[in-house]
């Protein structure tokens, strides 16, 4: 019986076409798709990964949605990601070809490696199809290089703190923070008092995106969703 | 007269298959095409981003080559710039749909930056879009995911201390270091003296490729060619 490697497909940051052609062809090809869906406040169900493969014709009779559970405590999605790589090992067995899609990049801050995790453990064999992360996709949009030359580039993924972005910028480094909804008072606090050069980058790529540069008018007043970034600079560069 | 904005086309780190269909369908709709080529110490004429647009069978009438001098020296490469960037709004000026090619993503430490400030400055309007950076596809091609969940990331473009990977390495951030051969004797002696995890990248997604995690067997006798990366973090994570 043949059997194939599980694969970790990237769907890019939201609009289906930043999708790479390898992950298309993966998603073409395989037998079944795994991918992650929420339930929002009011009780809908909502999948980014579920969009981008619908815009581009994949065919919905492979879908293998999983509900994730929106909660601070990680011990129920924990269980879902189990459950999701002891179906993935199964299907393995049983020599089908399976797909785990993932938006942005699948190794780059995914939440897929608690999969891939367990199915290293078990000795699944697996591999991951590159993609196109949100903050790539937020600089293209903003028009701008996100970094250039010799500029050191910082990602902070939700946990910044004063002190480490005041080192940063000491340091002369530019600073990326993604998710951050989980640090919103530190960075508003950070920005009514430091002299930096911020943009800030809300939903790309869909139709709620939402970009500003202006710290006054448009960032300090905002709710900070958990998909927004902020790119920030110090002032001389 | 119909105007296209002028467009800066990611072409992912060099797996033909790793270009978005954004990229992908922006070349074959484009009427020409700017992208690099450089020559090599043995005198032969060599271009990744010809490459893999040839691969994706892309209309090689379009192609339109500009060769850039490798020296340290960047004058002349900021002539040539100018000179592709002064074409570009002469093209745009005719009518004409013009592509500037980039390998990996156009906007994270490309060169390609260079042509689109001049572009700024001469009021020529152009777009962004985005692609895979070759520092993704490298997490992908080792299995495994290069950030997690809380884990910072210090991207570093080849001007590492040993002051700066010291702290980093003390604040438990995860750094890449890009364009290793402009800082190897620092990197070396950092590798032999500290106590780090590291993941060695050579050539990724080439024929040439190499990856290793083994310091003192493969990574300090290797000499570290242009295109490498090293990704460190602390032991003990």
């Amino acid at each position: 019986m043949e059997r194939y490697y599980i694969q970790f497909v990237s769907l890019g940051p939201g609009d289906p076409d930043l999708i790479t052609l390898a992950a298309y062809k993966a998603l073409q090809k395989c037998d079944l798709i795994y991918y992650p869906t929420t339930v929002s406040p009011s009780g809908k169900t909502v999948s980014k990964a579920e969009e981008i493969m619908l815009a581009n014709g994949i065919d919905t009779t492979k879908f293998r949605p999983y509900s994730l559970p929106m909660s601070m405590d990680r011990t129920k999605a924990l269980a879902v990601y189990e459950e999701v790589a002891s179906r993935c090992k199964a299907h393995y067995d049983e020599g089908l070809s399976v797909a785990v899609a993932a938006e942005g990049d699948a190794g780059f801050y995914s939440s897929t490696h608690y999969i891939s995790d367990v199915l290293l453990r078990e000795g699944c064999p697996f591999v991951f199809i590159a993609g196109v992360p949100a903050f790539i996709a937020a600089g293209a949009v903003a028009g701008q290089s996100i970094t250039r030359q010799d500029e050191e580039l910082q990602i902070i993924p939700g946990n910044a703190t004063p002190e480490k972005l005041c080192e940063a910028m000491a340091q002369g480094r530019t600073v990326l923070i993604m998710k951050l909804s989980r640090c919103e008072s530190v960075v508003k606090e950070f920005l009514s008092k430091e002299n930096v050069a911020a943009i800030y980058f809300e939903y790309v790529g869909t139709d709620k995106e939402f970009i500003s540069s202006c710290i006054e008018e448009d960032i300090l007043p905002r709710r900070f969703p958990y998909f927004s970034m902020l790119r920030l600079k110090p002032k001389q560069q």
